[in-house]
């Protein structure tokens, strides 16, 4: 059994197809017996013709002619009589490996058409690189996948799989994720809860010791992986999914009702969405609202920016769907740990410390935040909207966007455009800096949300993403624990609204502590509400400032997580 | 008139020597005349000849017949009538410019040498690369610059310097220092500083606008720059430059002088060091100890990890000649921002959230953090030293680091080696959450020492060294300074001693609110110290309450930056 981080709760049962994105390393090996090797690439190369060919084909059948012309040239440079032989000969002469003198012989011819400079040519250098990996692929055995059409019942197998991969699984035939980096909080975590697909995360070495088709049964809940289980065992976590299943089902009777303690408190259990189409989920789990519409995806894979009614017609879309409830959408978070060429954003030395979300935004008014903040007004005489800021520092940032809001309103007024007067405008608290004057935000600000993910990542100084240092990243913390209890007081003594829109808010041993520091709001994935309602009904907040007190008595992380590991499974 | 940020006090006066070391950018220009451009190129070629044949003749002076070999091998290739005349045909058919004719054959070359693998081949790869920089810069007028043998009076105009650029800088020569990046944290301030080389910093597009052998005036305390002044102002900045040097002289009065307040309060002013070299210029200005020995320059620029007694031998020089004065060691505080081979450390995604100081001591204890402090453990039997932690977050990190200790010290008894059994082991609170729950360190801890750079970096979530985003750092903004505030009151509480050594304790504005805070010890560079205790002995530490109650009432940075700018003016 290999145990990993559980990062989508279920139990995945299904066979494995590995998903390798990373770049092939190629050594020089010598070969005794030359005239072997060169039939090993032979054979290579006919695979890739057969690959590419089948590729093309189908290619030109989805998507059109054009298109397959790409391939087409591929398998013109596969049957060049010359590169062929050059790869021969030089498997020959120098009896190296066959990956080696493709490597050697197709970078030469790479390079030869990049550097004269053409347009074509430089076509041609970038489809012998290509043809080169798909060659050593072969040989390798490592296998190019197609993630949108994987086979029913796939566990898919992964290094780490990036936001571009992701896109295309299909749920229906994705029985599981395991991958060796991330955490909780990485892509692939928050996406297979989002799609409620169990996955287990942070599983160093697992691509060791899986090969393709090995029977794979993993426990999200858990985070634990068994590699072609004995029948008995196989059987054991049917029965586990079975009833995992069932308590799901049995969730929905939550549906409908309050989030309210035994004593009567009570609060909001709502989403945190990426886009317009997940409010589908925030309907189908009773979501209360959305604490968080992330509108990074706007942004995102494409070539220029999106025009301020694009925008309007996403937030619009959500604000309608929601009919009346409260739709909290935060303003563009972005910046530094990606180049993005069409907005001019360069890659940072550290960029979680760097130029980004509201800094960035501030920075460039007139072309990203006024069209932004436009829309969002716009969209508000459709729904419940209120504006968050993410990553605010100090009060002039706050006072900044609230001034550019109201020279917006007026803008508006005069053009006759309907909006929110009265809109609410609200920060997220996720940063060491705006905890320490939560007292003096909450006096101008509307409302808080918490990022619990950035906040703990800030407060501790750790890069939850880096997998050296993340055993230091934990909400449960007694630094990350005043720091929040800090928020919620200030918010609370100033009347206003706060809510926790990171991964904590849906933690069952975080619940507790929550209500009873006085947390208004809980934001979560979709399928985490009906659970965290039936949680918070079985609470009385009186009884849980004992259990508060005793927990921000402790000096370590490991003794509030042993304390609240055992309250909860009293 | 140029405004940058104020490094280095002093005024600086002399002539523009322009550092550059960035990339060249080669652009691939169309020509009318390549009769002319083959002129102009020859005449590079010429050029690059004599520079490389007087920098061969001098190093087999300065360094030997061996180390001059390589350039001798330069001469050689600059000379291949192939190499000459396949540049020259380049030029003559493809009508380029010669700098983009040099780069397509030059580059064609290398990559073939490269590609036939063997180590000598290698070499002339590298050497060809050399060549090509070489006659580059010659015909783009970007001169290289021997940054040891600049003349008298220089005012070195750069990008950025980097460590190993300053490594060689004689301050005999070198009347300023002028950059376009960094900031008053950034490395060339901090030896500019450690130098008393007056420099002006984050002074963008200054290389635009300075020529080599222009006349450079720079305030480094206001941070301005005057390109080829006129000769009144000129001169109003030669006396301005006897005045400065005159207060210099005038400080001197306070060595020997305790660092007292008007009300009797005592504080300690010691002295931030990088080399045992260092304490030279602490005794020089009377330092009343050392309150941070980096002790990473016995890790950096070299290929092997230095041994036990190499760091002994560094720690024991700086405790012997410190005489019994209090000397704070740092244990390593390395790793993320650099690569370092010998280390196994990488560059991290986010390095200052990454792995690095006490976290990769603490993984790494064998052969990095037993051997440090064993070193220091042994040379504590020479003088006052204490050891302190950098970037510790939890509690659990400081045990483990006392448990090594005590564990090396029972060694130390088994093997019969003197140490100091009562050695203090303190931590640098310099993260979000030491400060937060710096109650519960300053009941297990011997002293704090509050590091001002990294705790506002962290506190603000902003990377000082990001030009984008660098006007959020400020160690006056009323988050940082609750922070602060916060750190010493617990200290005091608990009766430990609490110091500072960041940039923040010889800050004129900074010096009268940690006076009322309680801070103990005040840790600077040295040349800042005598100004520092000119300043302590005029304030009662009773007057300054008031001042920062008041200070600390403000929600802007700006709002108590003006008040402390008035208040010292006062």
């Amino acid at each position: 059994m290999y145990k990993g981080t559980g990062a989508s709760a279920g139990i995945g049962i299904g066979n494995a197809v590995i998903v390798e994105e990373k770049e092939l390393v190629i050594k020089r090996e010598t070969i005794n017996d030359p005239d072997q090797e060169i039939q090993r690439f032979k054979g290579a190369l006919e695979e890739s013709m057969k690959q590419t060919e089948a590729l093309a084909a189908d290619l030109e059948k989805r998507v059109g002619e054009k298109e397959a012309e790409i391939l087409k040239g591929h398998i013109m440079l596969l049957s060049d009589p010359m590169l062929v032989g050059e790869i021969q000969n030089n498997i020959q002469n120098e009896k190296v490996n066959a990956e080696f003198a493709i490597e050697t012989v197709c970078t030469m011819y790479a390079d030869m058409f990049a550097s004269m400079g053409d347009e074509l040519m430089q076509q041609r250098a970038t489809d012998m690189r290509d043809i080169k990996t798909r060659m050593q692929k072969v040989l390798l055995g490592v296998e190019s996948v197609d993630i949108a059409s994987l086979p029913e019942g796939t566990v898919i197998v992964a290094k780490d799989l990036t936001p571009s991969m992701t896109a295309g699984i299909n749920p229906a035939n994705v029985s599981g994720i395991v991958t060796e980096l991330g955490g909780r909080t990485s892509h692939s975590a928050i996406l297979a809860r989002a799609l409620e697909i169990p996955a287990v995360v942070a599983l160093s070495g697992i691509l060791d010791n899986v090969s393709n088709g090995d029977a794979l049964v993993l426990d999200g809940t858990e985070g634990t992986v068994l590699v072609n289980p004995e029948e008995p065992v196989l059987k054991e976590y049917q029965d586990k999914r079975e009833a995992f299943l069932k308590e799901k089902k049995e969730l929905e009777q939550y549906i409908g009702k309050p989030s309210v303690t035994k004593d009567g408190v009570k609060v909001e259990v709502v989403a945190n969405i990426g886009k317009p189409e997940d409010v589908d989920k925030v309907l189908q789990y009773d979501g209360e609202g959305v604490g968080l519409f992330r509108t990074e995806f706007l942004f995102m894979d494409r070539d220029s920016m999106p025009t301020e009614e694009e925008q309007f017609e996403a937030y619009r879309k959500v604000a309608v769907a929601m009919d009346g409830k409260p739709v909290i959408i935060r303003t563009l978070d972005i910046g530094g740990d990606k180049e993005i060429p069409y907005m001019g954003l360069k890659k940072d030395e550290n960029p979680f410390l760097g130029y980004r979300a509201v800094r960035f935004c501030l920075d460039r008014k007139d072309d990203v935040y006024r069209p932004q903040l436009r829309a969002l007004l716009r969209a508000s005489a459709y729904g419940n909207i209120k504006i968050m800021i993410p990553l605010v520092t100090c009060i002039e940032e706050y006072r900044q966007v609230k001034a550019l809001v109201h020279e917006i309103m007026a803008e508006l007024d005069k053009e006759g455009i309907a909006y929110n007067k009265n809109i609410d405008l609200g920060i997220m608290v996720e940063t060491a800096a705006a905890s320490l004057i939560a007292d003096i935000f909450a006096k101008e600000v509307d409302f808080f949300s918490i990022g619990t993910n950035d906040l703990t990542q800030y407060t501790m100084s750790v890069d939850r993403g880096n997998d050296k240092v993340s055993y230091l990243y934990s909400t449960f913390n007694p630094a990350v624990l005043r720091s929040i209890k800090r928020i919620i007081t200030c918010a609370r003594e100033a009347g206003i609204m706060v809510g926790m829109c990171g991964e904590a808010a849906s933690d069952p041993m975080m619940i507790p502590l929550l209500l009873a520091f006085g947390l208004n709001e809980f934001s979560m994935s979709p399928s985490a509400i009906l659970r965290a309602r039936k949680m918070i009904t079985q609470y009385s907040t009186k009884e849980l400032q004992e259990v508060a007190d005793k927990a921000m008595s402790f000096a370590t992380t490991a003794e509030v997580e042993n304390y609240m590991r055992e309250f909860i499974s009293k």
